[in-house]
């Protein structure tokens, strides 16, 4: 049985401020903890609700198992729906990628996205197209948010996200910095070479004005109807098809 | 002033049951109210912060107009935030579309999607690409949900959205029906002709069997890297960014 105390900490993980303090994120849904028992992260402990324990895979001795009934777990779940399994996940150093490390590839570039179920979408849509890493400005939304979490479907287990200074890492870097703007090149038209930087912006605001001089190839995705501008994991997730298509035709 | 019976009236459209049966949904922001003001749609009120009456365009004598204060607009809103006005829309009613209304043209199909905000996107992403009409398979959410008004950023006003039986109209049209599935031919390939529809399905159980066997084009998005799948939101810009695409080079 959960104490009261463990309850008040799991729950404290679904705040940012203690997830920070903590260095522990939740993750919720055996699929989706699955792959990060496969992955690089490390597991805390898993809380397991007893009928279903013959979903745990075998674990290394270093995770710590829990068993909890329905009503603990709808007290430590952020789902309204508690999907029987609540791991807690170390968050990993947030290491930086250095400008030789973006060379030979196209890597996504977030320029303080907000909403966390776009940034799961992007992570998600990212990791179906082969983007193994994702640089993210310092207001970005936080990765390890549990809606983030969720709608990131497991992929966050395999794309490596990255917070860092944007303008110092673009001032460093040699590579073709292009970024999603309404008035670039059209998308279909763009000679992407081969490697660059993909930045797209926030939802309300788009790119921020510095990040914006640092643009050598804006790039629009060419409008037909009328909208006045399109959901930035919509906009990811054209960027990284056509990119996909143009590389592998 | 508000009355507690018109505060009453007001937050039952915030439930479908209640739009159903007065017809009418709700549009908050003076931006996608003014998309509404000058579409098809019937505006029955506007409901407006004094201190923002300046923002109001000039409006046919039809429209009924109520100040009300901040206090009462965070009664009546559904958002956390509420943005100063809210209209009380009328519902159109649901035409149907007719097999022959679908030729010359691509026209995307749900098929049960059940996430507001997934709808509200693609309705969004349809209008920017230029598509006029979306249909629905009768158990797809409603696209008066607030959340789905909301996401689609007034685009709702441009895009008919229509309710009716899948497997009617397919049993009956002639043009070609495209789907996007796991094991189809790669989107990049496709020869797509000059008219269609393009079905996606489910978030969770994808498009449903009885409609998987009146594709006869399966299309599928190529998987580079791991993820199991991709938001039904990202599937459809997909397919209307590769259309567009298509049909403009």
């Amino acid at each position: 049985m959960l104490s009261k105390s463990q309850i008040s900490f799991i729950k404290s993980l679904h705040q940012k401020k203690y997830r920070k303090e903590h260095g522990l994120f939740l993750v919720e849904g055996i699929k989706s903890i699955k792959e990060f028992i496969q992955s690089s992260y490390e597991i805390h402990t898993i809380f397991y609700n007893s009928e279903q324990v013959n979903l745990l895979p075998k674990l290394s001795a270093n995770i710590n198992l829990f068993e909890v009934n329905n009503a603990e777990l709808g007290k430590i779940s952020t789902l309204q729906t508690p999907q029987g399994f609540l791991a807690l996940v170390h968050i990993p150093k947030n290491k930086k990628l250095a400008p030789q490390e973006l060379k030979n590839q196209f890597t996504l570039v977030l320029d303080g996205i907000q909403d966390p179920g776009n940034m799961g979408t992007i992570i998600r849509t990212a990791d179906w197209f082969g983007f193994k890493q994702i640089i993210c400005a310092e207001d970005t939304v936080e990765a390890y948010n549990p809606k983030t979490v969720q709608a990131t479907m497991g992929s966050l287990a395999r794309v490596d996200i990255y917070y860092q200074n944007l303008d110092l890492l673009l001032e460093e870097t040699q590579i073709p910095v292009f970024g999603a703007l309404l008035d670039g090149e059209s998308i279909y038209k763009v000679n992407w070479g081969n490697e660059g930087l993909v930045i797209l912006g926030n939802e309300g605001k788009g790119i921020s004005e510095a990040i914006i001089k640092k643009i050598n190839k804006p790039v629009t995705i060419p409008r037909v109807g009328e909208a006045e501008s399109l959901n930035v994991a919509v906009s990811a997730a054209i960027f990284c098809a056509e990119l996909v298509r143009v590389k592998n035709l």
